[in-house]
């Protein structure tokens, strides 16, 4: 397997786009990621999609064809692939474009990730987003993924003595962040208060404990390293890039207090890299609720189990703390357009890594790691990064 | 990249199977062919699932999750890898099935597509279809799947003389082989009189052109020729894997009277086997509608272009023909459950090279041939076999 690196990336703006359609998002990020590269369309041997439910949410599948025709590459007939794992599409489509540079297939590989979720009204969205659990054992009788994260979140309570004050500091802290990224769907501080007084979803977890429904697209050049080189002086390179799965029903898990496949998928990524969790020097995790978040900073063994509500209170992941976590305000303040979600993970990666992040750039950027989530756990998609 | 295998195959009965849902035919397929290839849920490296639309047919999305569930390997935490490309979802699940272990990423891998589509009314099935269309620029106008291929088949007609009767033999031969068929939805001859009598759907297209809307499932199990030897004696090798795109919309096509992305991966396939037209004994091809198997065989060098109607009517790809085509039915007979029916072609190739299709056994079969296209051609998977 060869050594791969990144290139290029591109983000759309996040949010409520209602004068941008599904195609022209991915047009967009896809674009943008080939600019920055410094690219051209003839020089891309395969492009990778990930995209959790185009199919419900806008009524359209093949993402992959339709992504060869808005960038102008269809007369090339190029493979063009779209890989669907719920919430961590974005992240298995970059696993899937690094495991076919790796062997070598190919050479310059695109991948991108899109959502178009705010064409259905909001109950409509929570009822899509159920067909990432189990439709006949989990949706069916009503569990809604607000109410799966709050199984977890309970428990996680009852087990390690978790609060809804360190719940909540995890949404402060990642609005604080989003309010220095200009793409970020909300850019504006909220308070512990704030949290604890909005409508409750599913106790124990608040409408601000929850991340958002949005419209975006993100999208990567991936190459070989060596490949690489003939474009840019910045590449950033693959470290590790692993993929997990575990039930998709949350009743058949091993666990409740962590997600099996993030720890799975973590000490993959830490063996491949060759690295242990005190050299992540920053990380994107998957919020998409806040107890995700302090689940994540334990799955990926920056903190004890137990101790991720204490950690984030003492401010541990906040941008100037010892690792800071979801520096782009993450999914609960950036926005979470699911299948695109992996992806502007990496994006953010490649932005500090670079030290391009401008407001919101961390001091010591040398290794970064994105931990992508599908479902309530059913897949997990880690990858390290480090600028070389 | 390493040679790869298939070392066990496995099909459910097609058709309209109330009583079994997507979950029950994933699991009957992933078992069949492990059983068939005399592996251990252990020996499995990752699981690859095609499937089109779950999301909508049955409100279910994360299919990897899903199938590692059911398959009882959630604890083991392997890749479980979803790919979508329409109707080709199964072709491409095993295109990157073959990737992942010819990169000597994994060993074995088991690779399933997957269908159900009769929980759903027949119209609604049809405008599920329709998201493989560009749903802003066809679909939304009203084109739907015979509508599109009615195009084509006018154009072939305009520009080749292919004549009614011509696409009515193709239906009549595809069902004359399900008769041989004990997994096929349709078990029964008909006539060139059935088909031209029975209800125009898009003209020139009758309702005997057309594929049926089916569930079903299939599954092969992959593995390097290396490993292959260790489980079985009688090994499949895939002498070749390609993989092309086209635009989405049919408008957007350099030509209309063939499929370019079908040429496009025909020619990768020849190249990479090291094998002519000439040299395939025997064919699975898309016949989602009559005029498709017309321009398949064409697309794929059996026939030259626009010879695809006369060769049918003399009996070229008849079962006892110089180059038999769909001997299992094909989609029109056997039934077409999208995601599925990549890999249940897959299976019918395996069947033959081990010399078990029983009574459609073909005399000659030595190398085979699968075709599968997504959408109206904005993807073709092709895959070329042989037994070893």
């Amino acid at each position: 397997m060869r050594e791969v690196a990144l290139i290029g990336s591109g983000v759309t703006e996040f949010g409520e786009l209602w004068e941008k359609s599904l195609a022209d998002l991915v047009a967009e990020a896809g674009i943008t990621a080939i600019m920055d590269a410094g690219i051209d369309g003839t020089d891309i041997d395969a492009l990778y999609i990930g995209g959790m439910s185009a199919g419900r949410f806008v009524g359209q599948e093949h993402l992959g064809s339709l992504a060869a025709e808005v960038a102008g590459l269809s007369d090339l007939h190029i493979p063009a692939t779209r890989v669907e794992a719920a919430c961590a599409s974005g992240g298995l489509a970059l696993h899937s474009g690094y495991l076919a540079v790796a062997s070598g297939a190919y050479d310059v590989v695109v991948v991108g990730g899109a959502e178009k979720m705010t064409d259905v009204p909001g109950t409509e969205a929570t009822n899509i987003l159920a067909s990432a659990a189990n439709r006949e054992w989990e949706a069916f009788f009503g569990a809604t993924f607000p109410g799966l994260y709050a199984l977890m979140a309970r428990y996680h309570m009852h087990k390690h003595g978790t609060t809804s004050k360190q719940l909540a500091q995890v949404a402060v802290k990642n609005h604080h962040n989003g309010t220095l990224n200009p793409k970020a769907q909300y850019q504006r501080k909220i308070s512990v208060e704030d949290v604890l007084n909005s409508t409750m979803v599913a106790d124990p977890l608040h409408l601000l404990d929850c991340s958002p429904i949005t419209d975006g697209a993100a999208a990567v050049v991936v190459a070989s390293v060596e490949t690489a080189r003939q474009f840019t002086d910045q590449p950033v390179r693959i470290m590790a890039s692993c993929h997990a799965s575990d039930s998709i029903s949350l009743s058949e898990r091993s666990r409740f207090d962590a997600l099996p496949a993030a720890v799975s998928a973590a000490r993959c990524a830490y063996r491949q890299a060759g690295v242990e969790p005190t050299d992540i020097d920053f990380a994107e995790v998957h919020d998409c609720f806040t107890i995700a978040e302090i689940m994540a900073i334990e799955d990926l063994g920056f903190v004890d189990r137990g101790q991720g509500g204490p950690a984030t209170e003492d401010g541990l992941t906040a941008r100037d703390g010892d690792i800071p976590v979801n520096t782009s305000g993450g999914l609960k303040s950036k926005g979470h357009p699911v299948g695109a979600t992996g992806i502007a993970q990496i994006h953010e990666l490649m932005l500090q890594l670079r030290g391009q992040a401008g407001q919101r750039q961390v001091e010591k950027a040398d290794i970064g790691l994105s931990h992508n989530v599908g479902g309530s756990g059913g897949t997990a998609v880690i990858h390290i990064l480090e600028a070389i």
